[in-house]
């Protein structure tokens, strides 16, 4: 199934989508009033009744009658867990594949939904693309042996980051991720989650592509990973507890402007895409001040 | 004026505290409703008249009969902007001040209240303290050209840290700041936010001090802080706005365990302090096995 949250210009409300039909029906609550449930019936192997058990409410509408949203709500974490793909760090930054991968945290704020603009943020000359799969964790706490247990589905991310900020960070402490990857209205995540139910058992293997007015710059698989979806659930978790609803970035496949000098533009459609889960497609705004 | 976070044992609630008589009383509705009239009554030379305008609501009561709580909403962020003390970098790290502080954000689930044990992180060995002025936010939108304008006031942090998990970080990326900073309850924030009308005009100058099982082990001043509090806030805004409610630790002075090789450890009592704010208390908890 396929869970969207989403507007029609008053409170955020989540929502099942039929992407048959184009329309959905809006679920009432918080997440955490059935997304919790709902996790662990597909855990166990139940998926369908936890469907059943969703509190739908009201009628259904046209999918494009709605505003998009990022699938998490404000008072949950966005986790990255980056350095995940060998070739991006070898050809894009010109590192090794480390020992462990890195995580750290994005602002809630940097968020924008599956058809929003992109903010060009006034302090960077280098705006760069990142596909990412995406994580949507759905009940905790998330157990250690079996950290898939817990996880809801999947979304699609672009994780743009301000290459030029992200190199300004001090000698010594490292890259200034924050300032990269915590800019206002930047990161598209959606078009939805979809739940882990509709994949194979185990970490997904799903291609990811990205591409810039048509063009395609990243294409890859999250087979290619350095640490699965299961490792990197468990490697955050291990050190800072998931609640239901937070989300986590897996990193990035080679191909982004870091490598290639090929940065965003204003006016740019850059379309982020993931195999059996969808699209999204943001539209890079003007500069500060153009 | 002193406002704090505390339970009763159900639902967290917000107080204004008088340390005269001990007591306080339950400020109603979220700090949405009421925290950033307050900051731009101070802001305007009105604090009088920001506090008569309080929800207060309910009886006063005695403040040992509550729990503090880090004065920080689950709905906002924690903000770390550090590298701030040239000594602290030099003894302590090694490092030279770098041209411009580095931000990064902490999980809300990390922090504690002032009289709640540490909980030891089960994957580190080297638990640090870091006594940190932290600054609560407490209107938005920040303005760059008068940060201090959105202060409410100012609080006490230990910003406790696992200082082998920080030096795990991959080559090249850099600290791991996540792993050391984010673990489950483990920095104390409190025990309240004094508002800033308590203090002199402009970023304020108070000594800081760290003492474990009662000797000194930190001894600083936020006057030798490399940027000040209204530097720090604007760095920060530039690069991810502030929403009323955040927090931003502002950095630590010298005399971490980092530097003498001095760690927490099980049953130690960590006293922070701020001048003209108070005294956060947290023993330290057993390591996981133990």
């Amino acid at each position: 199934m396929k869970i969207a949250r989403c507007t029609e210009g008053g409170a955020p409300f989540w929502a099942l989508v039929d992407t048959d039909t184009q329309t959905l029906q809006p679920i009432a609550g918080a997440f955490a009033d059935w997304g919790p449930a709902l996790t662990r019936a597909i855990a166990a192997g139940k998926a369908e009744e936890g469907r059943a058990a969703l509190p739908l409410a009201g009628e259904a509408r046209p999918l494009d009658s709605v505003r998009l949203l990022p699938p998490i709500e404000p008072i949950n974490r966005v986790v990255v867990a980056g350095a995940n793909y060998a070739k991006h760090l070898a050809d894009d930054f010109g590192l090794k594949a480390p020992p462990q991968p890195i995580a750290f945290l994005k602002a809630y704020g940097a968020l924008i939904g599956a058809h929003d603009p992109i903010r060009y943020p006034p302090l960077t000359q280098e705006l760069d693309h990142e596909v990412e799969l995406v994580v949507a964790v759905g009940s905790a706490p998330v157990d250690l042996a079996d950290p898939l247990a817990s996880v809801l589905g999947y979304t699609v991310g672009n994780d743009v980051s301000a290459r030029d900020l992200q190199r300004s960070g001090p000698v010594g402490i490292g890259m200034d991720l924050f300032a990269a990857k915590s800019q206002d209205g930047s990161t598209g995540l959606g078009p939805w989650i979809v739940t882990r139910d509709e994949f194979p058992a185990g970490s997904p293997k799903l291609r990811l592509t990205l591409k810039v007015n048509g063009e395609t710059r990243q294409d890859g698989n999250t087979a290619e990973m350095t640490w699965d979806v299961a490792q990197l659930v468990a490697f955050v978790q291990a050190r800072s507890s998931f609640a239901g609803g937070d989300v986590m970035f897996t990193g990035s496949p080679a191909g982004v402007g870091q490598g290639t000098g090929r940065f965003l533009n204003p006016g740019d459609v850059v379309e982020a895409s993931v195999d059996g889960i969808g699209t999204i497609c943001n539209v890079v705004g003007p500069k500060a001040g153009a």
